[in-house]
């Protein structure tokens, strides 16, 4: 049976920057990875469109929801939905909520990958965070729609916000991208209203690449650093 | 080539209540698993011997090296070294921080066990996990011995102290051993001397247990928790 | 005058695994204890009932009502109110928070339990502090009903969570609760939709008993744990 | 260009106890100091009045709007404005959000200060950062009313709780506050509400000069302390 | 039997402007404190001291040494002992070590009193709670001096740095001192080198005197603030 | 009178990688930095030197004191003192501290440079920490040397570790060194040795820079971040 992975993104672009290379990585082993955009980022993270003369929501709303597909398609997701949420600030209904458990009920993720729990420079990051493991929390009920199945114990990994050390974020789980890096880099490069952060996050992924060599004895060039919210279960600690 | 793995333990009883799932599993699957007691905890945590009439330091130390030899040998420990550097406090010197160096050199571990970095309940088990730790960095360094070959990076897993809470111990690892507990369980009681601890480790393994069940998606009765002190660099997040 | 303490349980069974001994203990020294239990936690504490042929949501909530009104009993509660609000997730309103306000100021409690301020296992929990506590501060407030008589500084005592280390729960408080023990037990059994836990929070007990004799110089086979909110005004540090 | 500055106090005292020092030092400075009362804490902050008979909750307001408007004066405020939106609880709307966003949009303050995240002895004192901060956050989104003008990225500190280590506040900014302590303290002489206060800030007010004192090499007997949320961008280091 | 308790100071003062209100109120009760100065803070408390002409170690040693010893007369301690062991930095040895297990054996205190695990202002104050926890976990060891009697586990109260929160110090315990403030302030005067300090530790007593008050219903002018390293064992929530 | 600035660095080549921009920038205005290399890291942080044939203790030591000493001079390095006091581990002693704060009471620098409280990477950098804030609060002991002028109370900064999440390094201090770049890149050039490390450091730089840029409203493109131990003792907020 295929094998799937949820992340949940507060804004169209997200979801590239910080897990772009786990999500072409699970893509290239037979993961179908599901993208959830709460919202385009049209209010708060579209400054180089609204610099445009004559600039509208809708317009907005529309680059970027057409620069995220492309950037979904350079990193194989499977799925990817726009909620149009509304960002800065966002929105969250408990019918809201109740359709995010759906998802997960639906896709029965083998993992989740969504925001860190604190962010002094962006408030719909946590708050998607909350919304996400809230969602995980109430699929896992079984008096919720009892007449479906109920999902298992998903880890979600928290991906890395701006400025880590501001945001209470401590990543205890790096992996190499290397295989998938031009994917990523692709994907990134869609991100035409967000150019100066390219390169920004390419270092990121250098850096973290460093880090991934450092604490294994594998070469590595490209990585990224998550946050696991659970303890792992392992079978072996070797 | 055969797998090896290396647990620092203050006290000679304290890799049996706290690692000896680990122990045990890794053995069966092969690894080699040197245990080094520094001490027997002879002053420390022998009460039950002290309170025979006539007991001196050498037949504490005596019977305390016995009871670890054969808990040793129910875990199917590879090798177990008796340092005797004295407990209630270690003196930990230069000297010995370079044995341990020796020790990372000549096993070179798949990975680490040792003690938390706090506990307000005894002070030799943070000075062990200094001294574990501390060794662990200078066998990478290229510079000492450089006729030796360094070591990598191996993880480094704190095992459970006394009271979690109170030691800023927070694990993020679960294992079920269910496979052997029965083994785990066989070496505790060899612990003649502290025979009100059984019950005690018993009820740990099986609250890590039904953790370990329900942060994954497996059943699970016995458990063992380990914090690990570098991130995980893994292949995937599933 | 009567002393009297409050309880306020997220879900029906909280107030039996994480305070049955505070609440029996303290109803033996001559307390009025009153327990709040939010929801029947019919949808998302509930896995066995529902797993039951043609189960609706009314009968849980009738199940769950009927053990928590026997596990009441056994423990001496003195009032147990259902307010039916609704689990996975909670729904609490400003009314809500009024009417806990009453409570507050009509039984006038000398310390208040409740639920941790994290838990990524269960998003009740944490709502249910936050509720309580506020709650609590708006009953000080003169202006609120300005015709009642306002409370005093109730401690607030946090009981255990499922899984502490992962909760930022810190005990600073343990209690022998061994003379009541069988009434917690007992309290435990009637819990018949969630068996699998009643062994669990035995070892619990053991456990918090044997640091609760580690901590002092007594005897104790059974405790409980509990992490107070405010500083302890004290007249003596002996 | 006139620099300004904006306060955002939960209720209609707070800034005067806890940012009192800054404001006067800054309209000193030719600041226009702008200071939003959220509430007047009439409700929860009000005790002695209530006790005086006949009190209504608009006699009581009217009173407290009389005390601030006094107390700005001393400091010379240059805006104070009352927005009445009730305390304990407030209820801060997406409405309200947004009017604080035109505040920032309007004002361009320099620096901005409120409470801290955490006070278990008061909750609108965190929801009050929260707002402060989100509507900051929302000030700076390009797409929030296009054709305004965005703000920069202002410091937010963070002024003294009452109990400081309970409320997770670590205050890493210090300063002397003696050439407009006068001022200060007519200003807290206007609350005649909270007499019992006057002193405590008072002797806060001291211990913080010396603190100031000890931690540079200048004299300084009266100062306050505050947290910055964000890094500091600095020159020089000296 | 008479109850006792054991207040570890680094330098000759510290005991009377963190603990004097505890050491005298207990010696109200009966108890007999013991204070052990580890050195007379000669070199690193002593500005005012050095500041005279023709001073000496020697002379500043004795004038430090009649202070505390007045102090402690003002306290009702019993046994005032002055170790000498210098300061900035002291030097503590195993030999040390074992004098002040010892000291615990003897004495038998029902409570410890010392200073905070962090102090960025002071390494000596870090290196004495070390010391002095380290040699109550020793007092506690079976196997040192095994013809004496154990000590039970007798809690740590660390009492109030300089600047609490950058010493990563949390009071959990608030105790008024109205009773014995007089002796205190007595004793306070007595540190005639320090007299900078007089007025400082006052306003901290007269807010912790607040705090008292606000978290308990009592009246209190005066006060003193711990934190108790270990869970209070308890007999009753109220 | 000019004014100073002191560095403490664990090995050789720490005060490029991590504090070489503030060291160029402060010399740019004026300042005398000195930089004190506790030891060359000769046996730890030279595995590039060890893999040459015939390589020695002595000629690692001379190649990297030639490395740093040229990468000084870019920088602008006022003074440059090798103690060689060995690595992996450093020793430490009494002796080593007076001469450390020898240093302080002769540069009296108006701020320090050092490394992190914790790594778990390097046990070295948090014993250089130590040693270097114990040596300044040493140097403001009157009774130090009283024939001196005591120092006052320069500021700590630490600068960036390898993996400043793991290291509880978090940065409230940050810098552009737009306009000493190249210097600080022309040192990094002068680490012969530890090439892989260049680029690794300059993309620090880099997004560092875009975070002085982000919470500033300056342009940066490469900064530096410092964590401050005390509080800012500003004049102004803004």
């Amino acid at each position: 049976m295929t094998k799937t992975a949820l992340v949940v993104s507060a804004h169209s672009a997200d979801f590239v920057w910080r897990a772009g290379g786990a999500i072409a990585l699970h893509a290239a082993k037979g993961f179908r990875v599901t993208v959830i955009c709460l919202s385009f980022g049209e209010r708060g993270e579209s400054a180089k469109l609204w610099r445009l003369p004559g600039m509208t929501l809708d317009r907005v709303k529309s680059e970027r929801q057409a620069e995220a597909a492309a950037a979904a398609k350079h990193l194989n997701v499977h799925d990817i939905q726009f909620w149009d949420l509304g960002d800065y600030p966002m929105e969250l209904t408990r019918e809201h909520l109740f359709r995010m458990v759906d998802v997960y009920r639906t896709i029965r993720p083998s993992f989740v990958m969504t925001h860190s729990r604190q962010d002094p420079y962006n408030f719909d990051h946590p708050m998607t965070n909350e919304f996400a493991q809230h969602a995980r929390v109430i699929a896992q009920a079984h008096g919720h729609n009892p007449e479906q199945k109920v999902i298992g114990a998903p880890q979600v990994y928290l991906y890395e916000p701006h400025q880590t050390e501001r945001s209470s974020w401590n990543p205890n789980v790096l992996m190499s991208i290397d295989s998938v890096w031009p994917q990523k880099r692709a994907a990134i490069e869609c991100m035409a209203g967000q150019e100066h952060l390219w390169d920004y996050y390419t270092r990121v992924a250098m850096n973290r690449g460093n880090q991934t060599a450092r604490n294994s004895e594998q070469t590595c060039t490209y990585g990224e650093a998550y946050e696991a919210v659970f303890p792992h279960v392992v079978e072996s600690l070797a």
